[in-house]
């Protein structure tokens, strides 16, 4: 319906404190003061219920050349397999919300949960980011993430591609100027 | 904080019946069934107040080579600007929501308000998608969308930059299929 949408990796416990990962695509950024991002998951999943119990998630996002691992976290299920030791990653308990994220992965948000709204199929999870940690190596030149250095993996749901990140097109509030 | 974001224009009528437009890169999808998606505005902007009295919007989609225009609903308010008639896009009333799409623009999902959150900066619309339009001109050889014709916008938060969409990168549900 929407492009592009992002591919985020969504870490959090389970009642016996095993550190689980999900792949989701339904979600983005809905505040910038508190910062809050959304994600929305079927109730069905693992993770659904570990977020409702926890009030804490993390989103990790990876590059492009782990999609291998990214795709895996989406193929099989919390409740049957450790997949942080399927795939050889590391979870790291965060000092600040009650749920793990992935070490390797280059920009990990940590979030507090702030609201829950059932909407169907999926319940949306609102959680404001208490801090948000990027490798050295995805930092520009200006101290800011450079998205040519994150190569962050997009979702297209129709054709359920991963696609990568482009060109530069445009600086925002410049190209409009001349109209 | 996330990327990638995605480039919104989201379309609302004010008191007057008048069409407006506005960029925002806050929001995606939030459930398949019903379908939905969310979009967070400031309450200072024109629209916010327009989707809380029309209880509908609509979004549009642009591709890249519309950066132009795309740029200017950002840069300017619909409270003293026709951006319409400005960049000389074409309003299309909705026969399914009350709100206006921009007819040049590739796609379209035209929404029903069903949930509002108000979170700080920003508040959160929730919008059912009634219906969605795609141009002939994006949909690839299986009937689907196809992100490579569509070309849609990036939005990166942290500099401020449009890019465009890369490479096919993997299948879902096959790149991680062997480990």
């Amino acid at each position: 319906m929407v492009y592009p949408t992002p591919v985020f990796v969504v870490g959090t416990y389970d009642a016996a404190g095993k550190p689980n990962v999900m792949t989701a695509s339904w979600g983005g950024i809905c505040c910038s003061q508190p910062p809050c991002v959304s994600v929305a998951l079927r109730p069905a999943t693992y993770s659904h219920d570990n977020i409702l119990r926890r009030k804490a998630f993390t989103i990790s996002i990876a590059s492009e050349q782990q999609v291998k691992q990214v795709d895996y976290f989406g193929l099989v299920s919390g409740r049957t397999t450790d997949k942080f030791a399927a795939t050889k990653l590391t979870p790291v308990k965060s000092k600040l919300v009650d749920a793990p994220f992935v070490k390797e992965f280059p920009l990990v948000l940590e979030c507090k949960l702030v609201d829950v709204t059932e909407l169907g199929m999926h319940t949306q999870f609102i959680g404001e980011v208490i801090d948000a940690k990027a490798d050295e190596e995805i930092i520009g030149s200006g101290g800011a993430v450079d998205i040519r250095k994150l190569k962050p993996l997009i979702f297209t749901p129709d054709t359920q591609d991963y696609f990568g990140i482009g060109n530069f097109i445009a600086k925002v509030f410049s190209a409009g100027k001349d109209i």
